[in-house]
């Protein structure tokens, strides 16, 4: 099994981490979180590209750019989760298996937010974990592409 | 860390697993399925406990029984995720965190796939991965009664 | 006026009654509530019947049971009051008089227990009274039977 | 215990009772009514205090002159229940322990009447058992009021 | 025939017509509208009584006096046909043939106004034709009053 | 005041008046309703000009071949009402005054026939007075042709 | 062509046929339609296995089970027809031909009865020609079974 | 048991089948069914009427045409069935017992396909079945009308 | 600049301000709000008239009063807001310009709150700002007079 | 490339065009606009065949007489846009490129005009450039039937 | 009383102001405003910090900047209000009180200007006063900062 | 007739045309498609203006940028075109007529994608004709230009 590229991908006001509304995002920083995902792809042969923007723009950029150099993607697309259409065409664009992840469990949280535009296009979806949401993210990315290698 | 007791439920139509729609829930049989769970359970100081049932008001009596004896739960509800306001109820009475998994990406399905009556009462929600998705979830678990430890 | 037989019906949960969410369902335990609905019922010439079950169908089986046998039944139906139509035809197949009861005010709640199905095939519901609700439920029964003897 | 005063509040229409659509809501007046619920009063250290109006903000006046001079209060709204929002409001701002009260099962007649606007901010619901809700009511005031003196 | 006693009731802001938008309402005051149907009603054996008011409940006050008085109504409820079940309770309550009349068209107006609270309480309803609306609904309660002498 | 040319038009059913749904739409056959319509109308310097079909087509056919021909339009739509948006286009294409009538009172019956996707073309709507509609109709065409000739 | 095993499956309540609302159900109890069934039956090459359950998961149970040994079903869901997605899941597992049948004409009720959660997953649906809805059902199955040996 | 006549009736497109979207509608020609359905009602003491027709009106027409020539209808609406008001109140209109039929399952169609407007004034419905609908629908009937001759 | 004559009005309950749900409105009673008007008025060459009242018609009749002595209106509806289309119908006809405020953010409270339907007819609207709600009122609607005068 | 047929199909009401709406639909005449295709038709190897008809049922005919001398189909449904199931299924049944088009911008009129019933089934729409939609629809057809001879 | 330092936010097309549809919002241009902004401030102690962008992510930014360094936001966040839940997220990650102000009466508007997704995260909203909204937010915030101080 | 300056706009993923979903969107990248435009347009008297860009602040910047400059646009506003309403103010606002195309039929893909927010504040639309609907589009725009010119 050789080495998997993947891309970690931050929605917007994830930058903001460990600072607001602890009670439901939890008390880690986006760095700290970054480098628990970091500690844990170190047991595994998988290098790592993270991305956090608050501009839905720069997110589908970045989407397009995985293209050829990335093999799958667990993505955190925070409250673009619930309105991007343009952010579920990159990512049915690229056509790389994608993870989607939060934080919270948005089925929790207010209705606008128990919709998600972009499930349709990932594998599946893991929420309401907390920082620990990333980990199985990264998990279940792993298992996917070792499936695929079968 | 001492060892945590935890009960894997499946709900209606599980029992059929292997057999039955494979373009959408794979070809692993439940045994199959039950024994992968035991295998990755094993490297845990973690007892298990089984059951499937296609009477929903069974799984409720399983579910009350769990009080006292078991730690956390790991539940794929099948169909009744969709509306057995009963087995909510059940779940919020005994207050177990409990992880709630599916085989497949029950959003990229029919309409009435996409509401689950029990998310806004489990932990988590886990979804797409086929069974991988009950290691997630049992993953999931561990991590959750190790804060609870803390 | 003759002696009554009287139908007790708890529906799924109420048997954790005492133990799950006191905030919302009080502190008695089913028994306890069962002895102060015998209480109540001993100044009147009334015979009562309880009957609990987590398993909608028998429920099903034990309203088909109570025609011949049983004058009106007091029924709270728990979780299933708001989507089990087999319940519904059940209490209007049998076409005895039968009081809806809820511990809770369902109003107050989640949007999905606002509607109630049952109550269109009832004589009347009472519900937010905590297990008063039972006692007044009783009461109002001995009304509508002594109403019927007129 | 000492005496409790309890308000007895009728909405619009209620002043044509036994004239209008006996069908419905049963053939005796509103002073028939009146009546026997001052005969079961007369069972308990309580006084009663009565009004009927078919003006909204009448009843909203009266309500706001029972602070501090009343204990509780039981009201049918009538036509109001379904779309009186400040009839809600007068509710919730004295603070009274209220029971919300009907002749008829609202459950089974149009649509529109399915909704009470009034039940989240009432204590609970009491319907369909004809000028005897009313009497149910009353014994439900009484309850909650000895909860309370407890 | 005998003579036929006829209320006209106006509802809330209708004694402002012929002050506030003459675009919808024309440019007729009240005073002038009335005796438009007084001069009509000349034609015919039967004597009018008017009555407009701001207030729902002198209005319900008013329908629940013509019984035994009046024999048919004609009502143009204003902005009530919109909203007032109380309204609707009272028309139902006296159960005297009643005619609905608007002075526009309520359906080429905004959506709220499509829809009459009152209708299906109603024998029909004659709207669009400004205060000739009145004159048409005198005529079809004198058609509907002649018929029921037949 | 020269004389007027005004259509009555009945839409699909209309010809099986008296024999179909007497309970509904009264006892009287079409040829009966428009003779009254003849008598009332030979009060009144007009000719009339009757049409009926079931096909939709046909009656724009006819409404299109008003213009320039006929003053005023009587319709009663009869199902189209509810539907043929292309019926509505025709009245808006002529821009003839139109009346729309209904021998039943449309709102109440199945909510399907509560919205008419004419009335907003029309000049005003009437119903619920049976074949006297039609008459009370004919009125308001005069009045409103009368109108306009001031 | 030879013999075909076919089930006959009865849902909830309809153990209580002939006895309860037989103007909607009518008079013959389930044991006189069952025999209607084996009559007609017995003019073909088939046998038949009847089942019975108020308890949705029994129900499943019986579908899982059939499974190798039957060849087709006819299905009378009741009241489970509205919402048990898991009795849908169930048929469309064995992926064997099925037949809905109602003894009612479920589009003639309530608004909850119009919809179909099994539909989509049965060849098709026969309902309003009460017990006689059975007979073209098993009519409809040998039909369906002789095309596909065709 | 005296000669039945009875219409088969057909609604738009339909005289196309066997060349349009074979994998719905199947390959046989409308007059392949009505073929089928003459050599099955040959076996039996009945007349056929055949009509078929794209212009909604004409088959109004033909409808009332059927009173007091024709026992029953078996009518395959096309998409008539899904909003052809007009057509509903024909069928209202002869008071013929009608029987729905459908060659697809219409519920496992497009959304706007699963409401028929025409169900609830026909005695029932059977679809799914292709051109053996047909031949069902004329059973049931003839069911029908030996049911109303006991 | 000449003086001004500003009316503010109180809907039904605010009479109770101060002793109220003071988490909500604040605790300051009417009178106290109504001095902090009039102390900031006094900065203006302004006068004002205050109502309140918690019957519907007669703020209406209020309104109607208005025309011709009053320059603009203040007005906090309460309840009235979300239902009241005859209070919309009237700050219509009189034409005057019209603040809508309201103390609390109704767009953080229940879902029946978020509807004004009298914000079409206003000016604007100020709400969110306890008591000072009112103030800024005041001070938007001497800034929209003095724009008239330019 | 050999010459292609054409159909250009006008549904109801668009014979009235030039004469009726002139700011919504331009102040051609239908021949006018016939002649405008005609010109531009005769650039290319094409023949057209015009057809307009306000019978559903007759366009209905047209279409599937275009099977087998048609190569492709630009149609303005009209109103039947909108509504007319049956339509659609004729565009589907005959299998022929079909080109939607709207003289009016459709999306910026009354909102039930906002959905196309036919869009669907057609290859692409074109709408709001007045008769020039048209001239592009023919533009359209004839570069996919070109697609299709490469 | 020290000072403040406020952040004043133009959304999405507010650069185009004075220049674009005058008619709702008005002739000044956005430095125009800004300027009265100024003036009015420079009355209290209070420093600004102006801030436009057409890009989402930009004004995000923008807010996560504030935090300790301003003291309170006054932002018209434009097209955006309606959808952008990353700036609802934005506003409630860095608790500033933020007061939401509209140039029009966006109640008066389209359906879909009707709902701010940013409301409930802010103190109160203010619309309809033209560029004298922003003056009226101003004193809001310097009133909420003052009632913070005490 | 002088020469028109063109502004061709690309919404987000269209930079990847060509590489995505070949069976939705064709096989041409962005540049060949833009070369086509460059083809058609060189045979009239246009100059072009190509934009492309995934971030919606930067779109609304370069249509800010058109005014003064551009003489009309075409634009392809991709998943933007369901959910910007900062897009539609911004077309709104410099008023320059606006042609949206579609590579897809938009009508033939997931429900959300049938609603498109910019269609009203443009001249109109065209979708579904793969590349080829740019160059109707332009020819649509050059006919609208022309028509201005007159």
């Amino acid at each position: 099994m050789e080495s998997n590229h993947i891309a970690i991908i931050h929605g917007p006001n994830l930058n903001t981490l460990g600072q607001r509304e602890i009670g439901i995002y939890g008390g880690k920083t986006l760095e700290e979180i970054n480098d628990e995902i970091r500690l844990e792809a170190s047991k595994f042969p998988v290098s790592l590209d993270f991305f956090q923007s608050n501009v839905e723009g720069f997110i589908i950029d970045f989407i397009h750019g995985c293209r050829g150099k990335i093999d799958g993607i667990v993505i955190n697309a925070g409250a673009h989760t619930h309105y991007s259409i343009a952010l579920r065409d990159a990512i049915a664009a690229v056509k790389l298996p994608t993870i989607e992840v939060h934080i919270s469990n948005i089925y929790k949280r207010e209705a606008f937010r128990h919709v998600s535009i972009i499930s349709p296009v990932c594998i599946g979806q893991i929420c309401g974990f907390s920082s620990y949401s990333y980990i199985l993210g990264l998990h279940a990315l792993l298992e996917v592409l070792a499936e695929k290698d079968k």
